[in-house]
């Protein structure tokens, strides 16, 4: 794997494209001119776990952009196909890791390139603090697998999770990757639906069930609910998400859906508690809660540009 | 009877005390010393559907109260408990209706007074436009009926309507008012919790089962959910609160919980899906949606006063 692609690269995206520029020529496929010219000019910094300084080579155009072992599809999921549609044939002859939250993104990739698919979920974290510094800060392992219907061979899987190891990062290769995707699937389908409709961050109440109002109670019958689909799915979970939930609680940190609603941005919604609800439609089993949690954040997003007579832009409109 | 006081002038307080201080002796107990100044000074003025003055008299000081012969409390249910404490023996001799959403004012009215409780149920709306200007607007009934626990007299809830009606609004004295109270208590909690996480008015995508992702579906099973409730609590409702819920979603008003959590109020929400959970807890059927709601709306209150790190008010506390 000589030559790794990186598409779209906030915090996770660059994270993978420096880590790899350390021990492979990197090119990175973002969206803004001037994110494609500063990382020409001044190279990506890591700060934080990490300490380091490297080069490498960004563009915006899909035609500047050469063949590849490896790419690596680090857009929030709702940019996947956008992202990869004019550029899949170049991973024709390599392999490409979805690193999305939720389900479904590697479906949509495997559309776009004759290339050997990689089912990824990762738990790392950082913050972009500018277009050329990422701070790294939970160094937690990327889980690798192949994408069953693309029948990835194992090696291949192999071959990526050593290539980001040997750049610094963790990684690991699985020959079933879904009890880990499954996994935080459920917690973060969750965590981030109560999140995004209550406006609280990662906090104590996600754990408290100590009286019937209590969230603790909504979020463990979510994530209940989610299990008894991954089991009707043939999935058996990697790690218990109630138990990553209780980690969660003791932060404060936003998740992702919070940030968009807040800033009125679509949401992941389709891929997390949408996707509980498609795969338990489709193996026959109920999910009434994620089906409530995604039916209310399809609301919330219809709710931006529906105006009643009493909102602040009605009013504003009324007064021209 | 002829002595009435009326706990709680917001619209639909100034509408009642309007027109019944046309046909007899009204007294305003209102929280604000100048809101009880105007009245006293301006009396009432009434437009829209009907159109008159009164004057009557107002006070803030329960002590200032005489004894009287019929009460209707018009504050939020929120603020029943606050507000009928200090006053409840001044009806001992009466009877007092309830006029708030949801369930469980009549509870709170009886353990404040001996006088005959009279469970009330009203669609009227209006529009305050001043503390001494009300406008009417939806002309429906308000519908009495005993509490059954009270054993208030038929007689009694006869001569209440039958005063409100010599007033100039409607009402109506029913043997049973549960069917007529659980219907509203239905349609309201459904619509509130989903505009209040939403934050869409009562809208078309209310009534919208086109597609899986379209709100009408929740609305529907939260509604259908309400009806299983009310049918093992014995009561056989007065109207289907699915067909309220077209209706409703032929407006765009925004129900009072959206406005709530607007301006950060404290919601109905224990009288709502709350005491559909409550409810459904008794009589041992699940309701799992309303409970969703309930929790959700007690974690969108929780979040008004804590903060996590990437807040506006967290960034401004770190700016200072």
């Amino acid at each position: 794997m000589q030559r790794v692609c990186i598409i779209g690269c906030g915090a996770i995206g660059s994270l993978y494209a420096a880590h790899l520029a350390r021990v492979t020529e990197v090119w990175c496929l973002v969206r803004r001119e001037e994110h494609a010219q500063a990382l020409n000019r001044e190279g990506l910094r890591v700060s934080g776990r990490h300490k380091f300084h490297v080069t490498l080579k960004a563009t915006t155009r899909p035609e500047d952009l050469p063949d590849c072992d490896l790419g690596i599809v680090a857009t929030k999921a709702a940019q996947v196909a956008d992202s990869i549609a004019p550029v899949g044939h170049h991973f024709d002859g390599g392999a490409i890791i979805s690193a999305q939250n939720g389900l479904g993104s590697e479906e949509i990739i495997a559309e776009h390139t004759r290339g050997h698919v990689i089912r990824g979920t990762t738990f790392m974290s950082g913050t972009k603090h500018s277009d050329t510094n990422v701070q790294y800060e939970l160094d937690t392992a990327t889980w690798l697998g192949p994408f069953e219907p693309r029948a990835t061979p194992y090696a291949t899987v192999e071959q990526a999770a050593e290539l980001i190891v040997s750049g610094g990062l963790k990684a690991e290769a699985l020959h079933d990757a879904r009890p880990a995707q499954w996994s935080k699937l459920i917690f973060n389908a969750s965590v981030n639906g109560v999140s995004a409709l209550t406006g609280l961050p990662h906090s104590p109440h996600f754990a408290d069930e100590s009286d019937f109002g209590g969230l603790g109670h909504l979020l463990h019958e979510l994530i209940n609910e989610g299990k008894r689909v991954a089991a009707a799915a043939g999935v058996e979970l990697h790690q218990d998400p109630w138990e990553m939930n209780k980690i969660g609680a003791m932060t404060n940190h936003p998740p992702s859906m919070l940030y968009d609603v807040r800033h009125q941005l679509p949401t992941e919604i389709d891929f997390l508690s949408g996707a509980i609800a498609r795969e338990a439609s489709r193996v026959g089993v109920p999910a009434p809660l994620h089906t409530a949690v995604y039916r209310l954040i399809k609301g919330k997003e219809a709710a931006w540009t529906f105006q009643d007579e009493n909102s602040p832009v009605a009013i504003q409109r009324t007064a021209h």
